[in-house]
């Protein structure tokens, strides 16, 4: 899931760094969830998530799609020691929906983005997910996307987090098997 | 700061209650700013907060806005073991016009909230505000709306807190007077 919606993200590219790095050694089948595509509004429902009454249809199509999956991968950058308004948004439309799922942690930022991860966690045990503990922290400039050189070799750049995408896969594809 | 902007918040009756209780106490001049008045779309500045270069009218709005105060208490609802991501959102809009300004913290739950607190006091250090230490948690039931029996005395149902709201507002003058 990409977890940023601003123009000029790199959240995007790092998503798509994540799936060409997972997919050729998982046994899991990968999807991309892109929240700027979802486009959700500020949370609308007078109803808490918790009793699963939807009025609107968009929190009924969002329902359906969370429902769909066996699992998450959470790709975001780090805002302010935390996570985007933009994610938090999306979770707390649904409650249900999240529960028992196994869920992954990608976060990037000029420190790797570990209070972002650290404060995403809490969320994830709010929600009751079953959080994989082997989060990839991905160290990036903040201005990466002004600096189309920095973004050239995004694969040579990430080499060194190849090891963190397969420890997160290989614990995933465990919770999935006997969570 | 209204920090929920959901239909049937309560939010709005927590803050004028913190209104009443504060002001006829305080020698600070407290004004009110409700984000669903503010109404700022998902961040959408291609630029980074901290360059302070805001390309959208309702960013520079906002700044405005914040500049004009010296000190500010967010009042919010916890979600999920966090706060609502339509304040995260106002806040990642900007970036200098928080720094070194007193904070005070207002949550609401079933629980009090000190989750969403301690959650938010982390993003108040990331964005370099001075925050009190005096937190007001309040133990609200999260149906508490769809009760009006509940919402009839407020006043006498959080007259517990009192004292915990006269220490922030003691602590924000004192930060403000001597930060």
């Amino acid at each position: 899931m990409i977890g940023s919606t601003r123009p000029n993200r790199i959240c995007p590219d790092i998503a798509d760094w994540f799936l060409r790095t997972v997919r050729p050694a998982s046994a899991l089948s990968y999807d991309l969830i892109d929240l700027a595509v979802v486009d959700l509004p500020f949370l609308d429902e007078p109803q808490m998530a918790s009793t699963g009454i939807y009025n609107h249809e968009h929190t009924r199509l969002w329902s359906e799609r969370v429902l769909s999956y066996d699992a998450f991968v959470f790709v975001f950058p780090q805002y302010n020691w935390a996570y985007p308004a933009v994610l938090k948004n999306a979770i707390d439309f649904l409650y249900a929906e999240w529960a028992g799922k196994p869920a992954g942690i990608v976060t990037y930022g000029t420190h790797g983005g570990g209070k972002g991860a650290a404060q995403w966690g809490s969320v994830l045990q709010g929600i009751h997910m079953n959080r994989a503990e082997a989060a990839v922290l991905l160290s990036i400039p903040s201005n990466a996307k002004d600096e189309p050189d920095w973004m050239r070799d995004l694969d040579g750049k990430l080499a060194q987090f190849v090891p963190d995408v397969l420890r997160l896969d290989a614990e995933l594809t465990a919770l999935l098997v006997a969570p």
